[in-house]
């Protein structure tokens, strides 16, 4: 049989599964990422775990027919050399994540986008698999994510939607505050510096800080040294104001994040995943609401908005059929594939 | 031979062209839209001139043989229906354009978005016709058209991208101000109420009233009782401050929305037209500028931004070509059409 591996490389960990050519999943592994201890360790990781996956299951005869290993990571990235430009929230610097790993481990390797892949997962296995009349998946389908950053995907006539350099939907970097803060990337007012899980999180921090410095108000907040954005919703649900501000301030831009997402791609499912959709209901609320408030009615009627099914695969499980339509050249005008095929 | 006849419905003029199947211009008619004479009145104009067009040249003894009416009109629309929902700047209310016109004239006619047809304009003849590699054009291809209102559409992979509900891109209706001025659709600090022309025009009529009323500072706009976009940019050229603020003010909401949209599809082109863009190289200006400045690097790298070359004709050009394409079935998944074919 012929396999598949994916792997999502992840600001906190990294996921790889192993598929079959329908893409159930064989095998599942998972590793801390760390990104603390820099880009080499982190890529001995993503090459041990792409090494056990290719042994397969434990206890078996036969060794896994691996065909070809689709990786995800955040962006941007040169899809087409297999290259991490630079990530905000991974150590590296025009990394050649592709070819290192198809030199080392003798498999064509196919980088792309993690919410890109995300958004493939879903619309093949996840919350896009929708009957409509009886036949086909949803379409246009956009993935959006609210993790550590904010990310996004689309798949549109039942492709990956790519953009010139690879790096379409970097919902990240829309501009949400014309004057709003200093984002990594170098704008100013960028969603993810408003309404990711780190933005939450710095200013949960800050909160918290000043509270126990008594130059701001109190907080449960200051109960945790480094509040997270987990931390921040339980606090807000607790009836905290502090907390409360802070989670409702972000869902706010979130919720403008998506309602343009919304506007541009008049999209027949719009899939949430990401970490910080487990605080619980008000995110995907706060989604439903502003494209309610803000799309154009014909946008919003009819739009199904959907949580994440796939949890923690679906980037894993997205890159491994990405790699499988790249292969057999259905996926990409211009497949890219490193090394030497297995 | 095969003709088709394209319809441009715009705020101010209907503009209507004959063309032959390679999308070649045999003839073209423009008449003022009056919209406020209502919606029969402008019907009986698009419909005198689309008759005017299918006569073909005066003089010549054969008559065109027309196969389809593309027609465009600011959305939102029921495309597949023929139907205007509601516009902004036009007295349509569902009103069944597609099937009306169908009916008197006798041809098959399809309703798009005036920027999606336009998009496909300056794609197939206009400014996105760029040999990439001597042998296609460029793709993704964004229109972007700042006039009374802010349109957008967008080619990906060779077609016009519609959407769900056919009302993709709609641009105009973008969050750019979370906390802006209402938009008469609802919602508020949407593009079109901070930087199209309407918008510009307002807030230059307004600084006029103040001033004469002594209210406000003096400005050179006083001068015009009701001071358009022209206007403002024309004193803004000369030096008058207010005029100077209001036009850096929209100027700078336009880049952010150009910005996301590029951030968003990264293309490969994005086209920009509209009546705005006659105020000089200012506004592309400001729009590269905005690119450089917010989108991530590699979809600012490469990604040219260019004036429609088409001028007055792109949204007609583009009605005609979607109208071809309905009708062979290359364009659309489920090619409406309404009428018996002429």
């Amino acid at each position: 049989m012929a396999e598949f591996i994916g792997i999502d490389l992840g600001g906190t960990k990294i996921r790889g599964v192993l598929t079959d050519p329908s893409g159930r999943v064989i095998l599942a592994r998972e590793v801390l990422t760390l990104a603390s201890e820099g880009d080499e360790a982190i890529f001995s990781r993503i090459a041990s775990i792409a090494r056990e996956l290719a042994r397969g299951a434990p206890g078996k005869s036969t060794r896994p027919d691996v065909r070809a290993i689709g990786i995800c990571a955040p962006g941007p990235l040169d899809s087409a050399k297999g290259r991490i430009l630079v990530t905000e929230n991974l150590p590296f610097m025009d990394f050649p994540l592709g070819p290192r790993l198809a030199e080392l481990l003798g498999y064509p390797v196919f980088l792309d986008n993690d919410g890109a892949a995300a958004a493939m997962g879903e619309y093949l296995h996840g919350a896009g698999r929708i009957a409509v009349d009886g036949a086909r998946g949803a379409d246009p389908l956009l993935y959006l994510t609210i993790s550590t950053g904010i990310g996004a995907g689309a798949i549109l006539g039942g492709k990956l939607f790519r953009g010139k350099s690879s790096n379409a939907l970097e919902a990240g970097h829309m501009t949400l505050e014309p004057g709003g803060p200093p984002c990594a990337c170098g704008n100013h007012g960028c969603a993810e510096v408003l309404a990711s899980g780190t933005a939450i999180a710095a200013a949960a921090t800050a909160a918290a800080a000043a509270a126990r410095a008594g130059t701001g108000p109190g907080t449960a907040l200051s109960a945790w040294q480094s509040p997270g954005s987990k931390e921040a919703f339980l606090a807000a649900s607790g009836g905290d104001r502090v907390a409360e501000a802070i989670v409702s301030e972000a869902l706010g831009y979130l919720g403008i994040c998506a309602a343009n997402l919304a506007t541009l791609f008049d999209p027949e499912v719009l899939v949430v995943g990401g970490g910080v959709t487990r605080a619980g209901p008000r995110v995907l609320e706060a989604i439903r609401g502003a494209i309610l408030e803000r799309c154009p009615r014909v946008v919003a009627e009819g739009l199904r908005i959907l949580p994440a099914s796939l949890g923690d695969d679906s980037g894993a499980l997205g890159s491994a059929a990405l790699a499988a339509q790249a292969l057999d050249g259905s996926g990409r005008e211009a497949a890219p594939s490193f090394g030497n095929a297995g």
